[in-house]
């Protein structure tokens, strides 16, 4: 056992991995940073929400019916116990990232005891089942979610053997993840029944846990899940074979499909099997559906799922902003496969994505006070929009009946710092730019920056380390025109794919001063997207912005017109307005054109005219990952273009 | 009892109806003309079909599970008796339109002894209820569509009285309906339980009993089912109140909401209780409901259902081409409910919808042959659409594990003749154009015409009757020429309200002829519909036209493109193709230019031209309700605009 890793993913050393994760307690996210902000805000918020939302939702409950502890009906969907693991995970990161309270440590040593009683003496775990249907226990892999819900206890697991090693209830949760795995590799291993479970999860899990453990059995079980997808294992039901991911094997699929979260968390494990095991067409497999789904299947915010039937992909080039589904599971699970992706092999697309989905899709699904979230995350609400749904609501919720994602965003901004940098024998690749303290290799950086809203990114070395070493700095893809400094003088260097190295024998106080141009812009889809055809889309730097109700004009030729009746002038210039006093840091200030479109018939005939211009105003656009944190209305990120004065 | 209608519904004398449907054999429809020619394809083909499924899909075995006569498993949904039931009403109507066959009445008396047999001695049926589950029989009325089997029951026991009244088998179903209406009037009427179904049916279903037996209780606990709504008694579960249409009082309802066929069919049933009840305050919301349904909630074609996810009606402008649900069940519920909303105003707006929603959204449904269905009736299918999902297929098929639209389209179409005229004491009107006759107080005229395809329409007086009456001529919404001559001299009359009048003494022999001009159209929709912004739509007359991937060029400049490649030059000369030798009689010969729009990112930074135009080709669009009858493959209805050449 030779792991390394303090965050997830911590590939081997013989793992085929072209980059690393940093080691040990070798960062640290400032406060005062976006991202810090947000681990901050976790930690002090999310965390404690959620698990109090666990005792109010009946979740623990449901494992001391399992002990005989209390007498209550089951609360909730089958698989309720993965929200338990879930916030467990997170609060191990958490451990290990700041020490914790003595309330995340009572969370902890109590949840372990109980999980413990409740385990079965041959390692099962699993509270729907273990007393209501000891029946149906292993017979209905494809609907119960028995093996998702192991995942989730091994990933706990593992968060706790990499955050707090010597902790006694961290190694009560990591014995009874193992007795779990031990159990399942008797049962589907090698020498067992050739069975798959309808949601991917404990594929990573297990390849996680063989590096935590350096058991190879957990790896080889991990490489048959992936492998016996596609093979009819599975009883398809209603939703279909696509729906589960067994319609066709991965290696020979072309497409992304079905249940959005089920293929990719199926793809983040089928990833990690194909690092370990050096499988090089497993990787390429891999990598050619990432683009399938990056070409013609993602919303400009990273988002991923067009349909809310089944919680889908859809078909190519299907993205409609009103209905995008986009569910943040979905958007942690994109962000977790590309960062697999990125160590794996280098490639900096693969973090621009991790940055796009970070800081639109996931950052969008949680509430400015961390206590309320969205499950999905359209890109716009109408006027007259029906919230009473809680799958698309015109605010975030508590909480929801199907609580997956809350405690998911627990889990991965308790881990965030973990995500931001690289190393690798070079030295250093900083991949997203947040302000903290980066070491590898003994060498140390100190990152200053109000990135993204401002485009100045300053790193220091604080400990240069031994001899000469690269920093390498990413060029996001948005970015156009990247300028480097070294303690004040310009420094010329190309970009190579996609990343600035700069290598030389740094000394402490060496200062770099990268400056990502950030001029808004405006984006257009591609054609075959009909849902935001003849629209545009404001961006700046890596944020996506919209248009919200609140910042509509109250008065002047525009005051009584809704969302729907304004088309944004493209022509016109956009300020940049760094120090709005309002709901975001940064805004940006557009030209907008009125024109009433209420009341008329659904459908004309042409030639009639529409309704004629009401005016113009400058209005504000906002961050998308800013919206809804007001009053409930309509919020749009594609924006119809004005067609030309005639 | 004086119940003198031969098809759906009849209003009493009593009631506040503006018009009435025609009686006894007063309608003939010719199969050589459109409406016709399906009758009598229903006859032949979907009717039989039909019924061999309710033999090979387990609906009548499930019934005989009840008698005892087989021991098998229980098939399909908990509601599959509904199919037998809509069967049964298809077969009833066809046996008063055409005298039926020795198989058909065969089925209809197999059938109703079965029936007889099965139905507990207090009048209850309900297969699913009967066997495994009396425990939860009245127990589960959000779900159980326990008295939406009820209401289908009746609807057959209503056409099997007005269409062979002396026949046995009809008594017998009649019998049996009133048995179970007698018990629900016991349980739910206004000395019982206030519950109401989660799934309407059961209100329009009751009146129309009483219409056909005279027995008020019947009407007084349709009116109860129809105030009950909106008060809280169902269980919401999951779906929510506006699924269930229990979120709001029909009277104080703005706008339709939640499951569309559930919503249509409530407010059927609410129209039928205000006619018979002289009710003008529940009629005026039911109108406001529809007004609010069309004016921004409905398809080109008619269709209603913007989301597959709880196959709901959308917020207001929702509407998607590629995942519009528009179920066939919703179009046909729709124009059941104008139809209603007909006889009671006598407006020619609900005409027009009947028109409209009948020659597209319900025509499309059903493949040439009669032996394969669309139950979601999409305006888009994509390039790479993937169609394993029987929700969205890229063909019709012959059945569905769900199967209500098959029968219901069968009961329908086995009615059509009777949705054709109507009548009132003025003399007779045509509200669809169809080729047949036509006989309202004693006056008989024959139409002979090739609409919806050929412009003119025909009237002949074949028995003038007593004294002078009015000819009305519905003038659709769509036409903006209308011109009528009588034996060939041209007639000045002016557009009344919908409608050209002649009144005269008519004598045999007179002639009239209409020409109702078509040429084709462009239209665009209201600039909410974000969906299909920038796109236009072929129309002609009242049939909406698409472009299918069978029709591209396969040889010139854009032989290698597919059809998301193609833009409609809007200002090109469209030409009408009536003699178009393959699957429409007419076709529109259209221009369009080509651009390739294959590989290229999914977002590009603006200004960034697209792909340059490939060239121009001219080809045919088709009759929407015709599509899909070849080689699956792309479709649209909405044809994105080119920009002027610049």
């Amino acid at each position: 056992m030779n792991d390394t890793s303090h965050g997830p993913v911590g590939p081997t050393e013989q793992a085929r991995a072209a980059l690393r994760p940093l080691t040990g307690d070798a960062v640290r996210l400032e406060p005062a940073g976006l991202l810090g902000g947000w681990q901050h805000r976790n930690a002090e918020a999310t965390l404690p929400h959620c698990i109090a939302q666990l005792d109010t939702s009946g979740n623990l409950a449901n494992l001391r019916r399992v002990t005989g502890e209390v007498e209550v009906d089951f609360a909730g969907f089958w698989f309720a116990d993965s929200d338990v693991y879930k916030t467990l995970e997170a609060a191990a990161w958490e451990l290990g990232r700041s020490g914790g309270s003595d309330a995340l440590r009572g969370f902890l040593a109590d949840a372990a005891a109980l999980l413990e009683k409740a385990q079965d003496p041959d390692g099962y775990l699993g509270s729907y089942y273990q007393v209501d249907h000891r029946d149906r226990q292993w017979t209905e892999l494809h609907f119960s979610h028995e093996l998702y819900c192991a995942g989730h206890l091994i990933q706990a697991a593992v968060a706790a053997a990499r955050s707090a090693p010597d902790d006694a209830a961290a190694q009560q949760i990591v014995a009874i993840a193992r007795r779990f795995a031990d159990l399942l590799v008797q049962r589907y291993g090698p020498a067992g029944e050739a069975a798959v479970d309808g949601h991917p999860e404990i594929e990573t899990a297990l390849v996680e846990l063989y590096r935590v453990t350096g058991h190879r059995p957990y790896l080889e079980l991990a490489g048959l899940f992936v492998d016996r997808r596609g093979h009819g294992l599975l009883d398809d039901g209603r939703f279909g074979a696509r729906y589960h991911q067994d319609h066709q094997s991965v290696r020979d699929a072309d497409e992304v499909t079905g249940h959005v979260v089920r293929q990719l968390y199926l793809l983040a494990g089928a990833t990690d099997v194909a690092v370990e095991t050096d499988d090089a067409q497993l990787l390429q497999a891999v990598e050619r559906l990432w683009d399938s789904a990056l070409d013609s299947r993602t919303y400009l915010t990273g988002g991923q799922g067009s349909r809310h039937r089944d919680e889908a992909f859809g078909d190519p080039y299907e993205l409609p902003p009103d209905r995008a589904y986009a569910e943040t599971c979905a958007a942690i699970g994109s962000f977790q496969w590309a960062w697999r992706l990125l160590l794996a092999t280098g490639r900096s697309q693969y973090a621009d994505e991790m940055e796009r989905v970070l800081l639109n899709g996931i950052a969008g699904s949680t509430a400015q006070d961390g206590k309320a979230f969205f499950y999905s995350n359209p890109l716009q609400l109408r006027t007259g929009h029906d919230g009473s749904h809680e799958d698309a609501p015109s605010q975030r919720l508590p909480w929801y009946s199907c609580a997956c994602c809350p405690p998911n965003l627990a889990r991965l901004m308790a881990s965030l710092h973990s995500y931001v940098a690289t190393g690798d024998d070079s030295g250093l690749q900083l991949q997203l730019y947040a302000t903290g303290t980066f070491r590898a290799g003994g060498h140390t950086v100190e990152v200053d920056t109000r990135y993204p809203w401002d485009e100045q990114i300053t790193v220091t070395v604080s400990d240069a380390g031994p001899g000469p070493w690269t920093l390498a700095l990413r060029i996001p893809g948005w970015c156009s025109s990247a300028r480097v400094s070294l303690n004040g003088e310009p420094v010329e260097v190309g970009e190579d794919a996609g990343y600035l190295r700069l290598t030389r024998a740094w000394r402490a106080g060496d200062r770099v001063r990268l400056t990502l141009a950030m001029p808004p812009r405006l984006v257009a889809a591609h054609p075959r997207v009909d849902a935001v055809r003849g629209t545009v889309a404001l961006v700046r730097g890596p944020l996506v912005y919209c248009l919200e109700h609140a910042d509509l004009p109250s008065t002047g030729p525009l005051a009584d017109l809704v969302l729907e009746d304004l088309e944004l002038d493209a022509t016109a210039r956009i300020h940049v307005a760094p120090h709005d006093d309002g709901i975001a840091p940064v805004t940006l200030q557009v030209t907008v054109r009125g024109r009433a479109t209420g009341p008329a018939p659904l459908y004309r005939q042409l030639p009639t005219a529409g309704a004629a211009p009401a005016g113009t105003a400058t209005v504000a656009a906002i961050p998308y990952f800013l919206w809804a944190n007001r009053a409930p209305g309509p919020m749009r990120v594609w924006i119809p273009a004005a067609a030309r004065e005639e």
